[in-house]
């Protein structure tokens, strides 16, 4: 029946990492590999007192959490996101998780074959969003610094002519890096000159360790879009994300979202609006979930004992580096039998580098679980060195 | 900015009916026109201690229900669903509503220009979904007994070769139309003979009022896409649906929906899943809900007393039929005037008929509320016939 499939259909590539993970799920495995964020962190009460507003005795919004509603989002949230990010609430629209902001502005932007600029090594999800309109992916460099601008400067004076340039500016996934204010502005500015999207892809920035916020890219141009999620928030089984677009995207995006699920939860919409509107709850979760991940990323670097190379993140839930003289695909398998997984650094580069690199997630796992797990890394590579 | 758009994001329709309704949004207008289900029937205290249950002390599913889930959807629900269905779960999806389960299979199966069978008239929301793959829409003739599978085997014979079929079964929406069982058994053997896919869409049939059900196109063919939602049996706003396919379109449609949100709400399918696995509480429910409708559905046709040439419907949400003699576009600007709203027929039909029909929706509004738009729609048709 493969006859009947369309072009998307037949090519779509299974995601590598999906397969990979699978192996990892094994009871006795202590997983760096996935992307979950901290379980035990989730508030869950404060999540079931606003699920009581949203549905008890004289509900919060009526019988409007339960109904149909409007494709750009409930009101009330779209204008907590506006003035959260600075921006008119009708250039916002809320999208069921980030990873379906990525699958419309792929939609509505690019056609089979057209240049879209991503950072090596990139988020995989973006790459399987964007990935889904058969883009022309060009490569640039990344460093401690992000998204390297002066590769992209030189690869837009040379011709290329993208439509858009993806990046995640805080606590990358998966290097954890964060984009310098110089490397912002830059960008900005490449974008008004050279007329390209950036999206500026920010689900980790409320996870801040270390260090003061940097401004997001759309304080320097009017080409951004700004993509957010509750998902390392609050939790990321609601599905509630959000983007704020430039005002003439915002028709051909909602266009596009009608047509991939009318709307997002509205349950989980106003369960969402009830938590992140409680400011006091907020800012103590918040605090208390940097601090969640202060202390995991420290126990995690503790226990590598300078094992792998790396620069410390200043926040997120990744850490990535290199163990020189070592291939890290070979070297999973062997960390799985000692009982340890992570993702190797190939998975997230589309030029074929990061053979010798890992990402290693401190998010899932509690402070001695992270110490064991770093324990049977070091045997693993002590095993393929041997 | 236009110019950085896609094809899609140029040409995707702003869909005709969205701008309509919104005509319709004013506080005096009584509305026949959405298809918004009855909110006084939402299970609203069923839903409440759902939530409870998943979120209160030693939550039912724990973590998972806030956490990141599987594309497929969680094992417990599809497991539910490969049961109601009597098919194999693993050959189940659960979609972010049926909307995403039109969006997934028309990514996978269509591409440009293809040919696509919908019935005339068709439900816009699939049109939109659909259309977002710009496939050449072949129309075929419906009536009572639903889409007329002489006319689609004609065309067959004639050397159509579609990529799919798209039908609602069950009172069907726009007109309220059940396929007999003859029809079913028909586009079940067409399908085996031509080798397309067939989406059953089948968002209404809980909401039987008379007759007896009809079995499922997948029972007279391996080549059916069985799809189903729980947006008119518990809620819309939680956007859970579910589809269930053939196998070789499994890996396909989890890939595709996998870059579309990675997956739908844990949340809302664990609150989604305690509610239609209490089998007491959903028996009832669905007698009261079919009770609900049935009433409604009497007392508009009552109120119209014969205004409108239709065929009563033996379940769903909608009445469609012909006003002789009256241009139904002309006739909506009439009847807002006089308070009242419905969508004209043209709006479902790709072949440009329909202009003398209207959907009228009996879901949303009470009885007397009912009756007295009834009235109001009498008076407009006077009007505009005087």
């Amino acid at each position: 029946m493969d006859e009947l499939l369309s072009y998307r259909g037949r090519h779509a590539g299974s995601s590598a990492i999906r397969d990979l993970l699978r192996l990892t799920e094994q009871p006795d495995v202590l997983s760096l590999a996935g992307g979950l964020p901290a379980a035990d962190a989730f508030p869950v009460e404060r999540l079931r007192q606003a699920t009581e507003r949203v549905l008890g005795a004289g509900g919060l919004y009526g019988p409007r959490a339960l109904q149909y509603g409007p494709t750009e989002g409930v009101d009330e949230l779209r204008e907590l996101v506006g003035r959260n990010l600075g921006v008119p609430a009708a250039t916002t629209i809320i999208t069921t998780g980030s990873q379906q902001a990525l699958d419309l502005i792929a939609k509505v932007l690019v056609d089979r074959d057209d240049p879209v600029v991503v950072e090596v090594p990139a988020y995989i999800g973006a790459l399987q969003a964007i990935g889904g309109q058969f883009p022309n992916f060009i490569p640039v460099r990344s460093d401690a610094e992000g998204l390297d601008t002066d590769h992209l400067g030189e690869l837009l004076r040379n011709g290329l002519k993208p439509k858009l340039v993806y990046t995640v500016t805080n606590f990358q996934n998966p290097t954890g890096a964060t984009m310098s204010l110089a490397r912002r502005a830059e960008l900005g500015a490449l974008a008004e000159q050279y007329r390209f999207v950036v999206v500026d892809d920010d689900p980790y920035g409320a996870l801040r360790f270390r260090g003061e916020p940097l401004p997001p890219i759309r304080q320097f141009t009017s080409m951004a879009v700004s993509l957010g999620t509750t998902s390392k928030v609050l939790a990321p089984g609601l599905r509630v994300g959000w983007m704020a677009v430039p005002e003439w995207l915002v028709g051909p995006v909602v266009r596009a979202k009608q047509g991939a699920d009318l709307h997002t939860s509205t349950f989980a919409q106003f369960v969402a609006l009830d938590a992140l509107n409680d400011g006091p709850f907020l800012a103590a979760h918040l605090v208390a979930l940097a601090e969640v991940y202060r202390a995991r990323c420290q126990a995690l670097l503790r226990a590598l004992d300078g094992l792998v190379e790396l620069h410390e993140p200043d926040g997120g839930m990744f850490l990535w580096g290199r163990i020189p003289g070592v291939n890290s695909a070979d070297l999973l398998k062997q960390a799985v039998e000692c009982g340890v997984a992570f993702v190797p650094g190939s998975a997230f580069c589309i030029d074929g580098s990061g053979s010798d690199s890992v990402r290693l997630s401190y998010a899932t796992l509690n402070e001695s679980a992270l110490a064991e797990a770093a324990a049977r890394l070091h045997r693993a590579v002590h095993f393929i060195s041997a």
